[in-house]
């Protein structure tokens, strides 16, 4: 999506530790008039599936899960973090280690909010090693639901986790895939 | 707004220690047509006021802050939360205790997404005490930005942070005011 990259070239700063900096307008201050056309976006990709409810993860995922939410008129569910290994009741836990936060969380989701009639969306801001998504799909499987796609804004494809996935045969649409980052500031994006 | 009334009446639940769990349409599992209605109606009451920019705090005001800045056609920014009292760079940083979870967090907002030029809502999905309030409004404060008043869900009247905000000048609209809630699961709502 050009607009997503075009935006990253501009306003993405990249930091040292392959840190791609988007919080002037993805993940701190948000420009809900580009999360519209990503929206949009994930709408053309999976408007044949189905989709009726959007999974995402709190915090950085969920106003993109929403304004997304809004083409597919459907709810959203965020999975909320936990820092401890608590046994919840009424609830799909999984593990979650980050790379950005260098942690492991427990994500969880309340049993009643999806069940196995969902055909469900995973939309998230970040693609990297692909735990955050494998933490959600696993949540997806325990509640018996089907796993219709990911719809994710940044992936950084050079990290492996976006092929990973599709290798497990989950389909992942990425509105932009940074082949190439470095130190000095360059980045390039897949076509 | 009677819409949300009547899904707190139909949907939320009560429970022991004074919590109003929401969290089947508000803050876990998100009906995204009823945040439509409550952006609309928090434009409707501040429409002339000059707002833009929504300020919020992770994770449960994203969703509402994101549906709502899209009828003042403005971004957000949302505050992060952070364990740590850590000194960050260029961050504006306020403590909030917090009722629900029994613990006080520093939240954190970089001075790059707030100026004094900005004219700011702030937007959440619950007021208790009114600690996150006063926190974010501090961070207003700090960069010198005008502080337009606060679009909230769901208010706790009898808890008194709303009118204790009220009495220091600051406009705050709620859409729900709860005035009682009882642990047999009794709620009454102020008009």
């Amino acid at each position: 999506m050009k607009l997503l990259e075009d935006r990253i070239r501009t306003d993405g700063k990249v930091l040292p530790g392959d840190i791609l900096k988007v919080d002037s307008f993805l993940n701190h201050q948000i420009d809900v008039k580009l999360l519209n056309e990503m929206g949009k976006e994930f709408y053309r990709l999976y408007k044949d599936q189905g989709v009726n409810k959007i999974l995402t993860v709190e915090a950085s995922g969920i106003a993109i899960a929403s304004i997304t939410a809004q083409y597919f008129d459907c709810n959203i569910v965020f999975a909320k973090k936990s820092k401890s290994s608590c046994v919840y009741e009424n609830m799909y836990t999984a593990s979650v280690a980050s790379f950005t936060h260098k942690n492991v969380n427990d994500v969880i989701v309340s049993k009643y909010y999806i069940s196995k009639d969902d055909r469900i969306l995973i939309v998230d801001d970040f693609l990297a090693l692909g735990n955050a998504i494998i933490g959600l799909s696993d949540i997806v499987s325990q509640a018996g639901a089907t796993l219709v796609g990911c719809g994710i804004a940044v992936e950084k494809l050079y990290m492996g986790g976006g092929n990973m996935l599709r290798q497990k045969g989950i389909r992942v649409e990425s509105l932009a895939k940074v082949s190439l980052m470095t130190d000095d500031g360059k980045i390039e994006f897949a076509d």
